[in-house]
């Protein structure tokens, strides 16, 4: 059984070797989108499978940083391998957009075309290893917009040249009836609108998601008290281990894995080409 | 017909005149406790009166400035009355707690009891009209616990030291069924929880008061558009003239205006003796 | 002397000839692009020209409502013109994107090339002044990556199917020292980042924008006491009567209107091309 | 050496019995008062002890919640005993109030007297024990005026009758120079104002305690990714193994416990005689 990092691969060709590995192999398997067990995050998948939403008509998602602004920066190394294009694969879109990207084809579908753009700011750094300054070659910056494949439009955003932004992951979906929110910075809450509640106490819900009838949450403390980061980590540890007591996969399954690095590569194809670009299925 | 500003007067014996003088003439009259008609505290007396709320167990409400802090800032004259014991008659308990008293009574029913502190911070400032320094007669700050008629408990509290608050009027009713929160520096948005939302989505409700439906705000802008201070008092001349048109007074009236010099009249009176206050009728 | 309402023209040509006609008359003129106004965004431009924000990086803003997401809303006549692409030219790109884009150009200079989608989700409406259902013309939602000339990247959104959201106009920039923050459903507001604050307190900084050294805000109320959306206008009449009164003109003049314009012509192209689009200055 | 639930004792005589025992023994000893470990309420610990707030004016905390508001809640027995006064020695004074007190104590120094009142709500519940419908002896709110010996006023709350919020304890200080805010919903954030910024971008910061210069912060994760309720009781245990390894006690002592419990005294004491209690030192 096995349990991998993401992205699954640097891109989707390694992906593919990876997937079909396990699959021939027949293990359990699974890939650390840790997002997906964020409490108010698979709240929000629940709402959507029930219908709660209708139609779909949005989906947004940003994931943005400011650690890498300084120029002083160097690229490479233990701390900063994600700032070297050969061992990263890519930068932000790989890095950051990927959590993005999985939790919004699970949660929305497959995506079919993209248009994206990258940026790199800083063009130099030295490297760690070699003590001589480099091109970077990673993107410090990408953006893309899409079309997912029940008819919604999205914007997907992520740099780590968005001053006063530590780790601020969010992301909006709005149906015909309901829309959801949430963001990484206070991970604990959910953002609920539901147009079927009386107009003249119609407003944005800000759900504290941690009760005992929260997913997840009867396992922790009791409400009002909330869990941290490592805790998505740990539910989705349970889940991997509960599936496979039973030589199951676990929800993102390597497959899932590939999806998304499909994506990502759509995108990094489409800022070279400076075309649409349709995504692999 | 008489349109007052607040307090009515500078304690109840006065005021209690001016009520015998315009009740005895039969004019039409009210007294500017604007904050009655910020349509989200309109929306809140509604729900209220609906029967929303069920029983009530909790109000509290404060009036936070930080505009008096320095030491270097005279009393009297034209800007500076407020810091004029002889003028002013007290000092926030007049001017802040008095707004905050008029809203509870309105919402909430009768105060019946109280126990107060308050402090003047700063001792001394030079007089504006004398240039002589003088002592200051005003409480800079006032706080008070008190018991409604209905069964509930409040804390209300103003000052002019706390420092970060510009004019920061914050009031909450908590019910066994729901609850409401409102706030000056965001007057056009109603907090509301109600324990009847489905407990998975349950969470408090941030409205934005800005649709025809809610009060007032047919005559104004398009939903999202929000309204300013000032509209408080369009929106209470209106209800003046309407009510005038009829030959009928304008809540609050100068009798309403009495009953929140009762209550300061309290206050001021258990800050002095350390004891229990009954509030007069 | 005119003042026109936004956008100028229905597309860069019909604005081209009004720019032509009052340049060549020589009176003062003026677009209501009324966002230039709030105190909260012309104070984001005042830390921009002091080049508090150091290098821009990032820019982004959404226009978000949901009040036409109903199928049986019909298209045309007096309150739903709008929804009329031969009498409003387009949908949301020049109802909503032209206010976002107007502030961006304000803001952060020209926008050199865009990338952009649109999308009609009901394609069909009954028109009020025919009684027929009739194919829907304009979009309803619209988006678009762009580039500006100062290198840095950019993401606009305008749409009518964001459920939960009234009006809600947002926009951000990111600059290497500090960041700016705005939305129009709390206009009072300025959200600001400054990197150069200590570390520890270092956090976004919510300004109540409404004390007397905030732009126009001294001809207003004291601390604390907020304004409406209708100030926006009046603040643009007076610079206007002002500028009139010397012969000039006020910005956004029709010729920073034009620019809009050309921007929303090439969103529209590119819409329609699925290409990377120039923007003509 | 000794860790203890809070509070120490059911009153004060019970906590000074367990303050000499400890004493006399010599064994480094610690009370559970966790909230001192949090990472955002240290900081303002330390903002306080570097005088960055000056002369402190006012200081207020409340512990809100709603769970106890059916009256078909029974008291008693093992999820229960907090509503029977037997096993708890008080209702919210003992439970919720003392944690406000400690952070208080700690935070601005010693309180000479207070003023409170107490509320029992549903006063009669059945007994899980006994089965019999049976007298609450606690008390469901709680609510004091105070003033510290540092000159500053203070107002302290705790209900379980507040509904909507499940454990909301808040707290804020404010003073000459600057004020701080915090609350449990959001134990990751500091609300942090300084009068020294410069105007026009003054405001409210709202600082995202996760960065390696926090306290505590530097054994958890990177930027942006909170740490959950179970973390204070973390710091607590590291800094009292620390702390014991040398023979010491841990902050807050028996000794820190007891002060509460004083405090909590005299607010029992002043709900029953309706009369200002000093507090015991």
């Amino acid at each position: 059984m096995v349990l991998c990092e993401k992205p699954l691969g640097r891109n989707a060709a390694e992906a593919k070797t990876m997937v079909d590995a396990v699959e021939k192999a027949g293990v359990p398997n699974s890939v650390w989108y840790n997002y997906r067990r964020v409490p108010a995050v698979t709240l929000i998948k629940q709402l959507v499978d029930e219908g709660r939403l209708g139609r779909i008509f949005h989906y947004r998602a940003q994931f943005l940083q400011d650690w890498t602004i300084s120029k002083d920066l160097p690229q490479g190394g233990e701390g900063l391998w994600r700032l070297d294009v050969n061992v990263a694969g890519s930068g932000v879109t790989g890095d950051l957009l990927a959590h993005c990207i999985d939790t919004a084809l699970w949660l929305n579908g497959p995506i079919t075309e993209v248009s994206a753009m990258t940026e790199t700011f800083i063009t130099e750094r030295k490297h760690t290893l070699t003590g001589k300054t480099e091109p970077v070659g990673i993107d410090d910056a990408s953006a893309f917009l899409c079309r997912f494949q029940n008819g919604s439009l999205a914007l997907f955003e992520a740099t780590r040249y968005a001053r006063g932004h530590k780790a601020l992951y969010t992301l909006e979906i709005n149906g015909e009836h309901a829309s959801a929110r949430w963001d990484l910075h206070d991970l604990h809450r959910l953002q609920w609108f539901d147009h079927k509640d009386e107009g003249q106490v119609r407003g944005w819900r800000s759900v504290h998601i941690t009760d005992g009838d929260h997913p997840y949450m009867k396992h922790w403390w009791v409400p009002g008290l909330q869990i941290g980061y490592e805790h998505t980590f740990t539910h989705q540890f349970a889940d991997f281990l509960q599936a496979a007591s039973q030589g199951k996969s676990c929800s993102p399954t390597f497959r899932d894995g590939l999806a998304t690095d499909y994506v990502t590569d759509a995108v990094l194809a489409s800022a070279t080409n400076r075309q649409w670009e349709s995504v692999r299925t």
